[in-house]
């Protein structure tokens, strides 16, 4: 009487259809999500406004430190604040009143306008995993991340179609000069995929060069006028503001290029391991940073971001997919939305050295409590391993599939005629079956949302084509889509002038690699 | 400038402790989850009431079956509903008011009464997978499951932190007669755990033997007066109660133990494509089977059930963690609610043939659903595995850890004086660290949920000790409970009796494996 056994009478034909649409090239992408669905709430208004009081004092009476960074300094001082040496203290109220000119979406632009995402309100936009120094794959290991491995995750995240964005750093290219990488990533986004992308925010004259690259790419009226870049700002926390990250903002927030002003934070070491206490001093390094932002250009695109996990006091291990992780990933949302911002947190995090069940179960984790805690930017969607210092082929497309679940999960439930379905239960009437009926004739296609690397094939037929596991499976996927990779056209005067700029940039200083 | 590279400054010692903690036998068993946490609601009132209307629309006009039973013929007619052959035409409002008399919480007792659950109101309480005909380890892959399996899947249950309850049938024990092995099975849950079990329910009789061996454990008095047994009625689904299900309830019901009623749904199959219509049919044959339930004795306790899945339709094959089956599952869990009974979804639902990545993303997706939909009572909640035709032996203890996040994630966030935490913000300050500040040693045992069988270990160790993946350590920690597991003391007197009814009873009839 296992529940299982009924389940057979559900399997029928239609491995033709399958295997037909397997082997079909395809490049399209999904809109960006705009959900249909509550966001979850896990905090009270009363708990809400205790944090936010909280978070005014630590600005107030603790303060945030600008480190090295005069003009920064003078700027907080123009605008109110008490400044002592590199301690900026934040009168209560004064940053929430400057963040007041930051918008509560924007569009950014891709060169391909169908691709354009709209960040903010109801919407969720995919981005993949940023930063790592390596690269795994099944078949070579764990190893240095190269410049052909950075163009190899940029041509799967063009293939993907439930990713909106390509990204910026998917992974280091350790094989590149330090000060000239960026210009080989950039171009790589820029040429290899029409989607969305970051800028550099390793030294301002860095952020700089992606503003002119994107002049030449998008013309740099256009790029005066709109936000072609979303770049990742990381705040040293506790409450520290580096020079480097805060020039890179400033170049951007002058050029209405948008920032990710992101507290980056395992809790226990660089907040403290309660989850209100945390989401205390991320909403306090939210504030000062926006309202920084805002300082720089009042009316500048600019995201509340959120990058917080938790640690195993056993190891000092961060730890990810976390029951502490998820709480303060949906209070922040809370947090962000009451300010007005746009909101970025969430990722396929997970601790795990393979792409393996553990990093499945901490992903998955992860992904859902970013779709129902209202993120509007989900840098790290797909492709993240090991505590992010592994970029993995195969978890790059594995992650993929599944943000497939998302966009289905947030259309809601819909209740129209069609939807209540009343004349299909009339006419298959107690013990019939629904498969031929014409309800489901007319619906199956879209009703259901089906993987397309996942394995849904008989046991038997499962065990004949060698029982391979999901990482097998993800490992053929990241070949197909490779294989059948097709550049996406581009002007080539914007291609050659591209070229020519990153050749004159390289040539003008010498190799830097630390 | 990864994000990955900063963590390394969170690293630490504390290998010796983590030692220690992994060699400890322990039997502690947390206690069932009690929710500090809201439920997630995806329909709103309109669209709840509109699924409601149609259900008794589906009740009166449509009806549903009750196959090859005078019985209950007789007593709907009884009861007011219009029976024409074995269909049943329930009037507008009779289901719904008859179930008001069902319990909307119960408690069922276990033989240690430290391991008694509250099912119901915000309670969540874990059961194990249920009803698949094999069995899949490392070592022995894919196999008809035995009663040795069986007797091992209850000992892991027992030695399962986070698993509340020791379940039914853990896996089919097919090397014993069929008109048997309720027997074994049994005596198995009630001997080798003290943790509440489930009834038989494949035949009356043999939920009469379920009632008589309780008697045995329990004392007659006590079954008399006290639920001590949780059983699975499924029905099928389409519209249709089957005279084995309903007469296996009767028994249950008269005895004032539980039942969940649950339809069995292959969405597309045995319900229409549709979410808002599958739900419109779950809430019809829940009412329907948990109104005849009250018929029979009311007062009884009863869970309002809904196994349903969604399914790929160019396979055929029964597909898990889909979004379809989150919003059904949110769904129904609104409506039990609005009926004010105990509520029965979700599991560690997955199509996979392996306990990999596949098999992790989609259990993740469900047990999040379930957490979070307010479900009262999680049969499956480990150890399932290929769409419920195996039982995994690896995939029920990496299930089973997991099932610690939905513990943390249900206690909330802590607001008081030490949850904000402002004194370690003002000790720390901006660019410090919080590893060793007085707050943080004050909490940092409780403060993270951990894994006891993930990997956190740093890369080099991983890699030294074997680069073992997720399976490889879910087996090792198979071994290690089976070698650690010690039997739960119980009065010899009683378990002689248990194994006196169960020699009586295989010696009273042939075997049957059919």
């Amino acid at each position: 009487m296992a529940e299982a056994a009924t389940r057979r009478r559900a399997r029928g034909g239609g491995g033709a259809a399958r295997r037909a649409e397997r082997t079909a090239v395809s490049v399209e992408t999904a809109k960006y999500i705009e959900r249909n669905i509550p966001n979850y709430e896990v905090l009270n208004d009363e708990a809400l406004e205790m944090i936010e009081h909280n978070a005014e004092t630590v600005l107030e009476e603790i303060g945030v430190n600008f480190v090295e960074n005069p003009r920064a300094l003078q700027m907080w001082k123009d605008a109110g604040a008490d400044v002592q040496g590199e301690r900026v203290h934040i009168p209560r109220g004064l940053a929430r009143e400057l963040i007041k000119t930051a918008p509560s979406q924007y569009t950014q632009h891709a060169r391909n306008p169908e691709r354009n995402v709209v960040v903010g309100g109801n919407n969720l936009v995919f981005a993949p995993v940023y930063g790592p120094p390596f690269v795994r794959d099944n078949a070579g290991g764990r190893r240095y991340a190269t410049m052909a491995d950075f163009e190899k995750f940029v041509k799967l995240g063009y293939m993907s179609k439930w990713l909106h964005h390509s990204g910026g750093t998917v992974c280091e290219p350790t094989d590149i000069p330090v000060n000239k990488r960026h210009l080989d990533m950039l171009r790589a986004h820029m040429v290899l995929s029409d989607k969305p992308f970051m800028g550099s925010v390793t030294e301002p004259s860095r952020a700089q060069d992606s503003v002119d690259m994107c002049g030449i790419l998008f013309g740099e009226d256009f790029v005066q006028q709109n936000t072609v870049m979303t770049s990742l700002i990381n705040i040293n926390s506790p409450l520290t503001f580096d020079e480097v990250m805060m020039g890179a903002m400033e170049v951007y927030a002058k050029n209405n290029q948008a920032c990710i002003v992101s507290p980056f934070i395992v809790g226990g070491a660089m907040a403290p391991v309660t989850v209100a206490g945390t989401l205390t001093q991320v909403l306090a390094e939210a504030l000062a940073g926006v309202a920084f932002n805002q300082l720089c250009n009042p009316g500048a695109p600019v995201i509340m971001g959120a990058f917080v996990t938790s640690i195993d006091m056993n190891s000092g291990a961060p730890t990810f997919g976390t029951p502490e992780a998820a709480h303060i990933t949906y209070g922040a949302g809370q947090l962000a939305r009451r300010l007005g911002l746009p909101y970025r947190s969430a990722g396929s995090f997970n601790g795990s050295k393979l792409p393996d069940a553990q990093a499945a179960y901490e992903t998955a984790n992860s992904l859902n409590m970013g779709l129902l805690s209202g993120v509007n930017f989900m840098l790290h969607s797909c492709g993240w391993l090991e505590g992010g210092l592994v970029s993995s082929f195969e978890k790059f497309v594995m992650d993929a599939d599944q943000l497939g679940v998302y966009h289905h999960l947030a259309q809601g439930i819909y209740t129209d005629e069609n939807g209540q379905a009343m004349d299909a239960i009339r006419e298959v009437g107690p013990g019939g079956h629904y498969l031929g009926c014409a309800h489901t004739q007319a619906n199956f296609k879209s009703a259901f949302w089906r993987s397309e690397m996942l394995d849904y094939k008989p046991f038997e037929q499962w065990a004949d084509e060698g029982a391979q596991d999901t990482m097998t499976l993800a490992a053929t996927r990241v070949e197909k889509q490779l294989a059948n990779y097709q550049q996406p056209p581009l002007d080539p005067a914007i291609h050659e002038a591209l070229d020519a700029y990153v050749a004159e940039k390289k040539a003008s200083m010498p190799d830097a690699f630390s």
